[in-house]
């Protein structure tokens, strides 16, 4: 009976993976991953794996969620090392907990090995803080779809000082921005778009909620971080939304803030 | 002029660092370290690299923030590679944003390589999926102090389909159990401590935010989930609260939950 090791892939960049998900890449001898995973990672499998593309197979066709708790089921009768690989995280918005589910159910041994995060991949990208005292002591990650669009949430009392980060938010602007804006966040609150965080054509975009709607279409996959952090000045943008921040800095990063701004 | 390098030490296990941060590592000439980075991760920088530990300096005394956004400046211009090196990720409770903003006044070249942060670490280990559909779908990243327990959150209208994660929670449960309550949380609602993820020791403890109160203290660092999620399964402990899932769960797997029950 083999042993079936649930992977976080990372971003995209091979570089980001743990050590151990690149080790486990090199020892599997069957690879089952979705189709997020990025050509880079995958070439870190074994050439003598079987390597199974379980979001996408059979042309277009997709597996269903049962389908594969069953391959990895099955699999585990004549594989020693079974990786499932995942994009990201294996347990953030990865479906983990019905294939944990099932494997437990099935009597097979397991084990999770963590990856690095859209939300954490994006932030480095774009050099900006998810947390940042006295401006953001907290970090909600959510989604949107068509469905959370039509039930705005009730933020008000978590986000003056929280950061959000928003996975999957779809090339639907106007709609994101008045779903931000009906679940109780100011029309003013900074964001920023990232997308394709760690590869060569990543890209960022900073604006606010209230004039996401009008903003130019980044290409998938991409990330939307919501908050004052998002306001911070960086490299690529060091905008007048930045003033957002004066006001709850304390003194010697104001003035430090200042400085910069007039040696511009 | 050298570049820095914000590296995340991930949660401790050095097979949980990321290929580039392993990298960086052997090739910095300079590193300077939190307290809270594992014996394990710091045996894999060169040993001909200058190592400073500015967690924990001259004995017990803590170099404060502007004194290490200073020696990362003051490295900068005799080192090629500075490695800045922190416990989990950079971005989350780290204050990288203060050492970013420093090296932007300073005009030193900086990267953000992220880590495994704890969330993500200790989920794994206790194999417990941060995001479950229908049973939460958003994930709440927050601290508790004593300046936390002196102003309760309003998490009533986020946490009915969030899993909320607590870091340094500290070693206070009765005190940490009663902010939780007074947040607007049901005393019933499950959640886990688990203490030391990923390292050979760790361990992971259920209840719910009620009894977190009278339960014995782990050892830190340790960190807290609380939701649903938390009652789920697990090899160690498949405890009565899982029945707490069963309205939720769609058909197939709540008969997987049911027959799994029936055999243990």
């Amino acid at each position: 009976m083999g042993k079936v090791f649930l992977v976080g892939a990372g971003p995209g960049d091979p570089e980001l993976l743990t050590r151990k998900a690149a080790r486990l890449l090199a020892e599997a001898t069957i690879v089952l991953h979705d189709a997020l995973v990025s050509r880079e990672v995958l070439a870190l499998i074994s050439p003598r794996a079987e390597c199974i593309d379980v979001g996408k197979r059979f042309g277009q066709k997709l597996l269903t969620q049962d389908e594969i708790n069953s391959l990895l089921i099955s699999y585990a009768a004549s594989h020693e090392i079974i990786v499932r690989l995942k994009g990201g995280d294996p347990l953030i918005f990865g479906r983990a907990a019905e294939e944990m589910l099932a494997l437990r159910e099935a009597a097979i041994d397991f084990e999770v090995v963590p990856g690095i995060t859209a939300a954490l991949a994006a932030a480095a990208s774009a050099r900006i803080s998810l947390t940042y005292r006295r401006v953001a002591f907290q970090l909600l990650f959510t989604t949107f779809s068509r469905a959370a669009s039509s039930s705005p949430m009730d933020w008000s009392a978590v986000t003056t000082t929280t950061t959000l980060v928003i996975y999957m938010p779809g090339p639907d602007y106007p709609e994101l921005s008045r779903w931000l804006q009906d679940s109780d966040l100011p029309a003013d609150l900074p964001c920023a778009v990232i997308s394709k965080a760690t590869h060569p054509d990543q890209q960022l975009f900073r604006t606010t909620i209230a004039a996401l709607a009008e903003a130019a279409k980044l290409p998938a996959p991409a990330l939307l971080l919501v908050g004052r952090v998002a306001a911070q000045p960086s490299d690529t943008d060091f905008t007048a939304a930045s003033g957002l921040l004066h006001d709850s800095l304390p003194g010697n990063l104001r003035n430090v803030l200042s400085r910069r701004s007039s040696v511009l």
